[in-house]
């Protein structure tokens, strides 16, 4: 499910850059042939990954330092500026949980929100062991916990559960056999 | 499906002003005792319409400016500065429609982003009648289509489908029999 990329055009200018967010500009003609500007958003692309232990999954429960709530997501982080998200995804597992994987595919690339170049990627990192203890930076808070697929599913009923560009293909195999059956031969290897 | 918001701070500063988008910051706690500038947004909220008449919805195949490609989506925009909701979710529906309804209520509330003070009101207004001429801005291209109920189910499969904070509660309706019908009797009635 990718939309059409709506990208920031050659003449667009960076009007403001902040920690994360940088905002872009541009003057737009109209249908009429007036015109008026434009705004755009960019922040650096997510990597995030469905990790199997067995048939487990890996989630975490999170905490944030500007919130009370711990919610439920799976591993995941911010690409650093230059790093492949591959890499980031590799880095974001080992930084926040301690294991690493050898069979990686992705799975789905989105973007989120129509007004923002940011793409998500969302990796499948099958068969997981653990080599070291999470290496956690001090924004976050996290708590390891190892789901079934049927738990991971029944966190699309989840309010705050954090990534919601996943709530759309997990519903689809909630609710359908057959695409069911697609995704956990997708997250776990069909057994060949 | 909302999820608990997450508030710029009383002591948040605006860092940024643009045409749309708004970028505040403020210096955050960490776990350890150290500080960070975090950051957030803030951009006006959006009120859209699930518009019926008959038996049908209207839909729109939209154009923007920037893009050349037409896109399916229900009426609705951007909530003006000290505008109610509702208000808003009328003047749209009037101004990209011609129609209005004197039977409103909301159907959703979402908060799309978690990074971004942004509310999307989804109302539902039924038996609309036309009353006059659509009156689009220089920014808006915009043909009407009247589509079944069935067919607004289908647009969770397009992948242009602008309306993304609807794609969840569509789904549940498309893979379930008993929340077609709840949905169903919400758009349009139970007929008493």
């Amino acid at each position: 499910m990718t939309r059409p990329r709506k990208r920031i055009p050659e003449h667009g200018r960076m009007a403001f850059k902040g920690i994360l967010f940088e905002v872009w500009q541009w003057e737009q003609e109209m249908f009429d042939g007036s015109t008026s500007t434009f705004e755009r958003l960019k922040r650096p692309d997510t990597a995030q990954v469905i990790a199997t232990v067995g048939d487990k999954i890996l989630s975490l429960m999170q905490k944030q330092p500007d919130s009370t709530q711990a919610f439920p997501s799976i591993p995941g982080g911010r690409c650093d500026e230059r790093e492949e998200p591959l890499a980031s995804a590799k880095r974001e597992l080992l930084e926040e949980t301690g294991y690493t994987s050898d069979d990686w595919r992705l799975w789905k690339e989105t973007e989120p929100f129509s007004k923002m170049e940011w793409t998500v990627y969302t990796y499948i990192a099958r068969n997981c062991t653990k080599v070291q203890e999470p290496h956690l930076d001090a924004g976050e808070k996290i708590e390891l916990k190892l789901i079934s697929f049927d738990e991971l599913l029944a966190l699309t009923d989840a309010d705050d559960f954090y990534d919601r560009e996943l709530v759309e293909p997990l519903l689809r195999a909630r609710y359908s056999e057959s695409e069911k059956q697609k995704l956990f031969a997708l997250f776990f290897g069909d057994g060949q």
